[in-house]
This record gives C-alpha cells, sequence and structure tokens, in this order.
C-alpha cells in the first residue's frame, strides 16, 4: 500500500509538493482519476482521487478521511541525548517511529559529547517511516533543549494533551539509594492501565535516555525532584540508541 | 570497561590476534604487568595479567574465570530473513546481541529478493557488540538455509542444549482460520515461566521473521505442521529488521 503524506489541505483538496507529486506521477506512473492515499502527519489517512497529474503539484480530491489512523493507545515522548554518531539517533527515530513514538526531543547533557544537533533529516525520516508503517501521525522531532531546560519545562512532562496525569521515567544507570530503581515493566505495570483505553484520554508517557556518559548526578537528582522516576532496562548495557527503541518496545509491550 | 576477545585459550594462557593485540598494545598502550579483561565468546570472562606486550600477538596469564558473564536467562535463536539492504540485517545483528541473542539463523524464503547472504561482516559485528554490550558469549551467525529446510532441521528447533521443550514461534501477517495467531506476549506468558530460572536448564525460544514479502502460505503451514505457533507482533507493520529487534525484546521484557 502506498502512502503519499501532504499538509497542503484546501477543503476537500490535497495538493502534494514536488516530491511527493514527482514520486506519484513520474515514478508511480497515477493519473487523473486514480485513487490515492494521503496522509496529514496528524494521524488523518485521506482516501483521495487524483484531479491533476502534475507532476510538479498533483492534486486530489479526498473522497473519504479516516481518524486517528494507525495510531496507538498511548502518547510517548522519548528525550533522548543525542548519539556520537548520526546515524544512530536517524536509526533510531526510524524504529521509534515504526513502533509508535509521539515527540522526540534531543536532550544535551552535561556529559553529551555532541552539543549541536540537526533535526532536518531525522523529520525527513520521520515521515517516511511514517508511511512505510502505516501511520497517519508523523512524530515530532523537536529541537535540541539542556537536560536541566527538558525537565523544567512543562510542556511535554505536563502531557498537554491529556487529562491523565503524565507518566515520567528516567533511565538511569546508577543506583541511588534515596531514589531506588525499579525496571520500566515496573514503572509501567504500576501506573498505566493497558485496558480501557479511552480514546480521548491517552496515557502521556516521558522517558529521558542519557548519553554515553549517562546524566550527571545533578541532572538525575533535578529529575527526581521534577518527578521523574527512575528506571532500569534490564540487565543488559544497552547503547544510547538501542536504550531509546528498547524503551519505546517496554511501552508497545505494556499494552500489547 | 575494555573488554578484548580471544579463542585462542592454552591452559593459563590466553593470546590476543593480531587485530586485538593492535588495538590492546598500539591504541590503548597496555604494557606487560596490566591487567585486562578477555572474553572468550563462549560465555567466559577471563581477568588476565599481560606477560607480553607484542603488539601483533599479546598474551596474558589468566588469574580468574568468570561463567556465564553477562549471560540472559533464556536462550533465544532468531531465524531471520536476509533483508533487501544488507545494513539492516547487520543493524539487527548488533541490536539482538546488545539485547540478547544466542543464534541468527538468516533463512531464506521463497518470497526472499536476496537470496545469496554472507556471514562474515555479521560475525565481526557479534564480536564487536558483545564485548561492548559486556557480554561473555558471542552470539553464532549460522550460514543460511532455506525456511524450508529450517523448519525441518531438528539442530536448533529441538532445543539440544536444554532438556525443555523448546518454544517455536513464527511471526506471520496474515490470519489463517486454522491456526488463529496470538501475540508474541501471550505465546510467552503461556509458554515461559519466567521465574525460577535454573541456569542448567534454559528455555530454548524460537522465533522465525519472514522478508519483506512474508513467507508463503506453504512456509508458513509445513511451520504448523512442525509445531510453531503463529504470533503477530501488536498493531504497528514493522519492517523485517524491526520485527527481529521487536520480538528479541519480547522474550527480554518476558524475563525482565
Amino acid at each position: 500500500m502506498e502512502i503519499f503524506y501532504s499538509k497542503d489541505i484546501d477543503g476537500d483538496i490535497c495538493r502534494l509538493d514536488t516530491d511527493e507529486s514527482t514520486h506519484c506521477i513520474k515514478v508511480l506512473r497515477h493519473r487523473t482519476g486514480d485513487d490515492i492515499s494521503v496522509i496529514d502527519g496528524t494521524g488523518n489517512l485521506m482516501k483521495c482521487r487524483l484531479v491533476s497529474d502534475s507532476p510538479k503539484k498533483a492534486e486530489a480530491r479526498i473522497l473519504e478521511t479516516v481518524h486517528g489512523w494507525g495510531r496507538h493507545p498511548y502518547r510517548l515522548h522519548l528525550a533522548v541525548s543525542p548519539t556520537k554518531n548520526n546515524d544512530r539517533y536517524e536509526w533510531f527515530a526510524e524504529k521509534a517511529c515504526e513502533i509508535g513514538v509521539d515527540t522526540i526531543i534531543p536532550i544535551i547533557s552535561e556529559h553529551s559529547e555532541r552539543r549541536i544537533f540537526k533535526t532536518g533529516r531525522i523529520a525527513k525520516i520521520l515521515v517516511s517511516a511514517a508511511k512505510q508503517s502505516l501511520k497517519g501521525a508523523v512524530p515530532e522531532i523537536l529541537e535540541p533543549v539542556t537536560v536541566r531546560d527538558f525537565i523544567l519545562s512543562n510542556e511535554i512532562t505536563s502531557g498537554p494533551d491529556s487529562g491523565i496525569r503524565p507518566l515520567k521515567l528516567i533511565a538511569y544507570c546508577f543506583e541511588d539509594g534515596s531514589h531506588p530503581r525499579i525496571s520500566i515493566k515496573e514503572a509501567l505495570n504500576g501506573a498505566c492501565r493497558p485496558d480501557g483505553q479511552d480514546s480521548d484520554l491517552l496515557q502521556d508517557i516521558c522517558i529521558m535516555i542519557g548519553p554515553e556518559g549517562d546524566f550527571s548526578q545533578e541532572e538525575a537528582r533535578l529529575a527526581y525532584g521534577e518527578g521523574f522516576i527512575p528506571v532500569h532496562l534490564g540487565t543488559s548495557r544497552l547503547r544510547t540508541e538501542t536504550a531509546a527503541v528498547t524503551a519505546a518496545e517496554a511501552v508497545y509491550f505494556h499494552y500489547m
């Protein structure tokens, strides 16, 4: 099933940008009258019929809209420190999208080697991954923030879109006597009911994953102070990007 | 913690090959008398003291051996069809090793585009990943076999190393009335007790993951006939390599 992406929707007409038009008209050779499927990136799948097969600006009439297409029954926000190698972060973003994630926030830790991070390529990868994994919603990649600013900001961590208190977790490798860690599985079992999902009230879950050198003690303490629960991801030592995907999988399996 | 790898063990002496010797002596500048940690790839960590700092063939005396170092409480065999793009399979192998896997078997399906598959690079990646994720055992990558031969072979699927009946699962995308699918989570919950692990009796779990076009109906039926249980990996549509990692994560979380 070939999915196209468009944010240019005007009444019952949706326009494909140059790349999508080229792919639709030149590569796949669709012609006026053909039916195509388009996602708007906010969760909707639009079943459309081509009314213009211009290879630069194809247009289609929306016949039917499916809301919450391919959505997952939770809202997951992954705050992950950049990896030394960009490919690893891009890989994590693609996989997290396939599994299910809503927001990715690059967080710069005191221990981060990479302090400058470009989100442009990640945004493109997320669109492709959403189309490929049949999801109407394209996860959002936010601009990098420091761990401190992220913890203190209420934008994500207060769970803006749900009335339910968000679950805030921080994957931390070191034991802190005053804040004993539990497994991410226990944390999810204790806080989120996988059954009885109310589509209007999704649980927000925010998980922080640190850099190779892990968060600093100060960053961890600041997170605890703001209500983040320290969790471990099991006995395996995981790279940053593997830890981030493992966190997404933990939530995916919790709601399976 | 820097880990070296050696299969050349002679009594209480272990020898590093040229690559490992260069890394140990030239890159990390270790000298005779230094203590180093070496894995033998079969599950042992050897705490050693360098007795020769030859940059081509370093030698160390074994002071102490830790058995089952970084082992997981199960034996996982992932039979995964090659991906079109080798990088994706290499990535899966690295991640599966970090999470925990014992054997990777490239299985060629009737629907496989790639029918020739080289395992050399994967074997190297598995050694690096085992060292990086602090595991004494390096997962084994077997030579490719056809799906049919794999299903009919008893080598892996009969669980040679354990007295427990192996759990055999096949991730299949299509519903077959006569063989309704359950989630991989249900299959594991029903078959494997995560508690009371007996280190001498680990549960063998074998999971088959098909190519992009999935297994053929004939391959699926053959698997059912040989005791493979059809499972799904949840509602997300996952690429082959993502499905394979998700299967490894399912087992990892089951035993967490």
